[in-house]
């Protein structure tokens, strides 16, 4: 504390709160005021503030910045370029055969054009899994975001494979003023082998590092699994000590009863990121027991997946649809009310991603992750329910303003870190070599 | 034809359009010329034309003005005010009885704030069925808009139910200079008995008026219907004369194998809306069985029923969850393709509502109801594969301007007829009384 001028005051807003139950609350007419990247109070707006910058938020709602728990991010790239298709046609006939013609230029631009649309949409920090990752690491310092950062690897590139994603992991940690953190990428367990899986545990644990790898991703995977090697994914991640690390798992519709007990008694840290809407895409036969994981105390965060599948990195849709298809999974409209999918969306999405006691909650000591939500549009008049409102009538685009570590990278719908047309303009000219397929090579096979 | 100038010129778009076998296409850099309401021509860009007013669309996409098939336009006052309840509690405990407080200012102010909604989503007509609708009628003539209007009434109204939809169907039927059309609108067959539901087929045939109506709405209905009276709700539609008339069915999700035959040999046009987002948020087992219709013929036109159980008229996301459930409920990634979706959005949505020859295309005779949509926003970009782009990435905020009859309703996100933040304002004041449950009266009792 100190008296000289905040760097940052946002006046006048309703503020969603978490009560010391963790349950969703909103302070109404209140002001954040932030120093050196950290909330500093929340106080009544008519207390008196002294601030350098001052955004005047009345009539708007504050939340905590929304957090994309997986995806991969220079993926926007190929938005739209494998539709309607079962999940291994999408694998081996367009995406692994296209990736094999990236370069770190190619990722750089899907960065910064995924980074534009993640800002605009409210979110704030992203988990991402993907290939030339310092050129990802490289646009999250420059346009503001925070994220969480793992180079990908898959067993048929050797040791190396496992080399690259430990080497980049330590090199990168903590870097852009502390907004990178980094993990462990290996692929999935039908795409890195027991051996590489263990060895990544053992890395893990020496580094004091966390693991972000799909695994259950469907239900096929893990029949597959069982037919092949008699275990379940999740049984792999446990046998190979991958569940004794702090892991965030990806998707996970293929869990089975079987697997909870081994995700309650995991020696690190567990969390699932759930992206519902490319499951309805692929028609995939079931979603994330986000229920039973409850049950077991296993967060699940939210998460879009890649734009080549998701088609939009829009977290907001994430947390509506997680709401929906989960009512109806279970069969019970009272499971996952709009306050559950907020607490998703907030403190269980930033345990997802390592970052419980820094972001998720608007609260004195956490980093200003904060997004202002513009409510005054038809479509979210009247307010009966300002949890509902806010997940089931608003959208993406009802955010006016984004703020990382206490830095507006969005003002009123503006963006002020990235240039898209000049983005949109130099991937536009590196489209037809990156979708180039008649080479016949891919990246790697999807054989579960 | 004439050589006076033209009223509207909207030039430099690309242009949705249906080939002779309805297939969807797009129609690059092209000027639309609208002439007394009627789309005259679609011409290439270069073409010159005169017109008293022109809009530079350069960039933008222009289609069809969607089509909400069936809503409850007034319900958007009580949006939010039955959250996450199974769907007899939603009925008896808090619509049904709030409802009996409605009074026609009630349902003016609802109507204006759901047009101003839906005005800005892209939605240019919209089937609606409630109470007090000429207080809608009045509200669709002075904001621009066009819609199917039918009113609701249960046989528990008595005979001066049924004679007050039809008086009602009768008077403002081709009002607002032919933007209106009506339908007789008996509420369900779970509230209307047969032989007011006979009595109404015959005034349907009497007056050449189309038939509005809920069935088999969810699997518990026909579930039920089957118990009590041995038949399915359709198979009373079928008795009662209702398939011979020209009808709008809303939801159809308890629709059965069995029901599919007198579907497909009724006498009527049959339709079928289809509102999936309240079909999750219920945890309703089924859905609408899009794709067996598709195979009998039956349009299915895209909607999302009332804000109170949908929290938002956005048919944009209607398509794109149309889309993407009917994926997951077939267990086929291939079906229900973007161009599919668009053919819902557009055609088939127009013949839902009996205006199947006037609406759903930009095509010369058609009307002139037309949106454009801006995709320079780095969540649609790159453009890989349009269709896909329209229905899986874009968004309803990505409309720019609205367009019907050729008058423009919103320019550049601007609302042109609609005075938002007054509507809101004056409904405020009205909610407490709205919503007063004390008084233990509700419209109807839900028994399915």
């Amino acid at each position: 504390m100190t008296d000289s001028p905040a760097d940052l005051a946002v006046t006048g807003c309703t503020v969603l709160v978490h009560d010391e139950h963790e349950r969703i609350g909103f302070r109404e007419d209140a002001t954040i005021v932030v120093r050196d990247g950290v909330i500093e109070s929340v106080s009544d707006a008519a207390t008196p503030v002294e601030a350098r910058q001052r955004v005047d938020a009345r009539g708007q709602v504050a939340l905590p910045g929304l957090i994309n728990c997986h995806t991969h991010a220079p993926m926007v790239a190929l938005r739209g370029v494998a539709e309607d298709l079962p999940t291994e046609e999408w694998f081996n006939d367009v995406v692994w055969p296209v990736e094999s013609n990236l370069t770190a230029k190619d990722v750089e631009l899907g960065a910064l054009l995924a980074c534009a649309e993640m800002i605009r949409g409210g979110v704030t920090c992203f988990a991402d899994h993907y290939f030339s990752m310092d050129a990802v690491a490289d646009v999250v310092a420059e346009c503001g975001m925070r994220a969480h950062l793992g180079e990908a690897f898959f067993t048929s590139q050797g040791p190396q494979g496992r080399a690259g994603s430990l080497e980049f992991a330590l090199r990168r940690r903590g870097a852009a003023g502390g907004r990178i953190t980094t993990a462990l990428a290996p692929h999935a367990p039908y795409t890195v082998d027991d051996a590489d899986l263990a060895a990544t545990a053992e890395l893990a644990r020496t580094h004091g590092l966390p693991v972000h790898l799909h695994a259950s991703e469907n239900r096929d995977q893990t029949q597959v699994s069982l037919e092949r090697h008699g275990v379940t994914p999740i049984e792999v991640l446990r046998r190979t000590g991958i569940l004794d690390t702090d892991v965030l798992i990806a998707h996970g519709t293929g869990i089975l009863d079987r697997d909870l007990p081994l995700l309650e008694e995991a020696g690190g840290r567990v969390a699932v990121a759930s992206a519902p809407r490319g499951y309805l895409k692929f028609a995939w036969p079931t979603t994330t027991p986000v229920r039973a994981l409850r049950e077991i105390g296993v967060p699940v965060g939210l998460a879009t997946d890649g734009a080549a599948s998701n088609n939009s990195l829009d977290v907001w849709e994430s947390m509506a649809l997680t709401a929906l298809v989960q009512k109806s999974a279970t069969g019970d409209p009272r499971w996952l009310t709009a306050r559950q999918a907020l607490h998703h969306a907030t403190l269980q999405s930033a345990r997802a991603v390592g970052l419980g006691d820094r972001i998720g909650g608007i609260a004195p000591g956490r980093r200003a992750d904060i997004v202002l939500v513009d409510l005054s549009g038809p479509h979210t008049q009247p307010v009966h329910d300002l949890a509902a409102t806010l997940v089931h009538s608003a959208r993406s685009s009802d955010v006016r303003t984004t703020i990382v570590d206490g830095r507006i990278l969005m003002r009123d719908r503006e963006l002020l870190t990235i240039d898209v047309p000049a983005v949109v303009g130099e991937l536009a000219g590196r489209l037809p070599a990156l979708l180039d397929r008649g080479h016949g090579r891919r990246v790697q096979e999807y054989d579960t």
